[in-house]
């Protein structure tokens, strides 16, 4: 891999609180960046807003064109004009999370006048930091109630956090394909990337910013380790199988020790490296880490039904059958709790093969199970229907 | 982590042919070394050998102290005096295996008299080639069958090939924990392994025997992966779940983006560093591809009862339930297999919780079975019951 170019300074919409942000683990931030970006229109009485919470190494280009690489948006098949999250109906608002690299305050972002970066000096953040600065971009707006709150891994773990910190701000929650706490697996694979990173010296204890090299092959270990995470066999198994990348010649060419062998290894070398052009290490440390930390029911007494108690809000917990990284048991845990709380909660398991990442892709129970939620809850919210 | 030294030229028990092999690849080995243990006696018939096969990062060493680490024998629970494995009865022999660090010919080994090592210009072997190595030292200590053939995880794949290949030289053969080709999943978990070594400038292209320095980070990286692979979520969560290292001294102290935070992430860092103190970078390279290439079915036409067609040895399979890796449906394949080939199969699924690394830790009812198989069988075979 040849990617060792910073990462683009690109300008990206957004809103600048010059107060800053007080964070849970002590620090503050002199200033925060908010980066967002919205789809739809906001109707007149602000009643139709969807936060859409985005996933680890997401960002807010949710339906629209990748600004570096030029990919459709990573929720087009959900967000947009007649899909589930309907775009002629909903005013959709989606913002790089604190600690990202798209924008908002994160270990890329200038910490003084100097031009100096932040890098390793980036206070650890939680997801409930997260959800904070959300928030302000919310109030920014002018929107006291989301009429959703929607998001998948990353994204479903603010999303259990908003209808937790701010339920009366939440008419609809939609946690996907998540936990209330990051397991001890979830949390050893994420630390295989950390070392993956730091093991790089062109890390360089996270002063790479000061040089003109990135740690690309670290970060690119840490993805290809997660990514295999985020698949389930029966998915690579249907889409690569034992396949070889090339037919060999011979038997004995068959076997070489180097080099891409199997279809899913090249696979695996371009997930990596089209990775390490678009997401800066720091960020992946530091928000990885925000995922660790997440223990909903920790933060409320060791109950995560207090965490819900009176709560009005309406769920919607889905999770898929073949997601080892978030299993339907961390969801149904979700759903008892929420039911112990007296909750209005919905649950469904969708049958799949496609894994954690069967979120992301083309799942058409899925997206009817999503858009006819909402639907009924546009019903009990007064919303107008679709024209 | 700070073991960059090379590993030390250890003596090690071992019989040299001085006529080489050739392997698969079309490659030959100008000499072949195999070392080897042996435990218990060999019966003046020479018919109560169990050849032990050892897994991925195993060795010689079954049940004895490792010379490098000094701890127990690595299957100290299931071989000697009144084991499942009894070496009363049975005379026991592990070879290191084909492409090892501990003795038997692999990247370490010296292929020339100038000293030089083979490093990555060591030739790919498969399975099949470890077992044909393992033949020759069969041959050599004058045993024409073997009782039985045992062993997990890469040493059930060279239990079924022993089977396969020299189906008259093996009166049982035991699969613990396998498969009959290694799944894409774990080809992908291996690459990401490969690719931290890779990463590591101190592999220096699989030169860095030429230099003081060897890549103890990207190994450590890829033991640390590998190791998450061979626990159960359900293990890793009753051995750590979220505890952490430290108890906080204050609600900051408990977010720190670096160092040991959660419990599960000081072992890995254990089981990383242990690990590059005894074995080497180069035949981690070597054996896991060994692995990635393995797929019996396909060596014989691409069904799988063809390689056992007309057997008449007698098989015990094994698979644990909570083993993701090599899970029971792959035993199962493979028990179908021989049942298709008329063969006589004996198919054990464990409840165990431990994952993987069940085969190697204290389960009753796994060991109970191993001994009642034996038993049966040696009876069957007219071995002298145990006086």
């Amino acid at each position: 891999m040849d990617q060792t170019a910073p990462l683009a300074d690109l300008p990206h919409q957004h809103v600048l609180f010059a107060d800053g942000m007080a964070l849970e683990c002590g620090a503050s931030l002199p200033e925060l960046a908010v980066a967002y970006r919205t789809y739809g229109a906001l109707n007149a009485e602000r009643s139709n807003a969807v936060l859409v919470c985005h996933a680890l190494t997401g960002d807010q280009y949710v339906a629209e064109p990748h600004p570096i690489t030029g990919k459709d948006g990573w929720w087009d098949a959900v967000v947009g004009p007649g899909r589930p999250i309907d775009t002629g109906r909903y005013f959709v608002i989606c913002a790089n999370v604190l600690g990202g690299c798209m924008g908002s305050t994160g270990p890329r972002s200038l910490r003084d006048a100097a031009g100096t970066r932040w890098g390793t000096d980036f206070p650890p953040v939680t997801i409930r930091d997260m959800v904070r600065a959300q928030k302000r971009l919310i109030d920014h707006l002018g929107i006291s109630r989301l009429f959703a709150v929607i998001g998948g891994s990353m994204g479903g773990m603010q999303a259990l956090q908003w209808a937790a910190d701010y339920p009366d701000a939440v008419f609809a929650a939609l946690p996907i394909a998540t936990a209330a706490y990051h397991s001890a697996q979830n949390i050893a694979f994420h630390e295989v990337g950390r070392q993956a990173i730091f093991a790089d010296p062109d890390w360089q204890g996270g002063r790479y910013w000061q040089t003109e090299r990135i740690p690309a092959r670290g970060l690119a270990v840490a993805r290809m380790c997660a990514h295999i995470t985020y698949l389930s066999e029966e998915a690579l198994a249907r889409k690569f199988g034992r396949r070889l990348q090339d037919a060999p010649k011979s038997a004995g060419e068959a076997i070489s020790l180097f080099g891409d062998m199997f279809e899913v290894e090249s696979y695996l070398h371009h997930q990596g490296s089209t990775f390490v052009r678009r997401f800066d290490a720091n960020s992946y440390l530091t928000i990885t880490r925000a995922m660790d930390y997440f223990d909903l029911a920790a933060d409320h007494g060791g109950d995560l039904a207090t965490a819900f108690r009176g709560t009005t809000t309406r769920f919607l917990l889905v999770s898929f059958t073949s997601d080892w990284l978030f299993p339907t048991a961390e969801s149904r845990a979700i759903a008892r709790a929420l039911n112990r709380a007296g909750a209005n909660v919905s649950f469904v398991e969708i049958p799949s093969d496609k894994g954690h990442d069967a979120f992301l892709l083309d799942e058409p129970d899925f997206h009817r199970t999503l858009a006819g939620f909402l639907s009924g809850c546009a019903a009990r919210a007064g919303l107008a229907a679709h024209d």
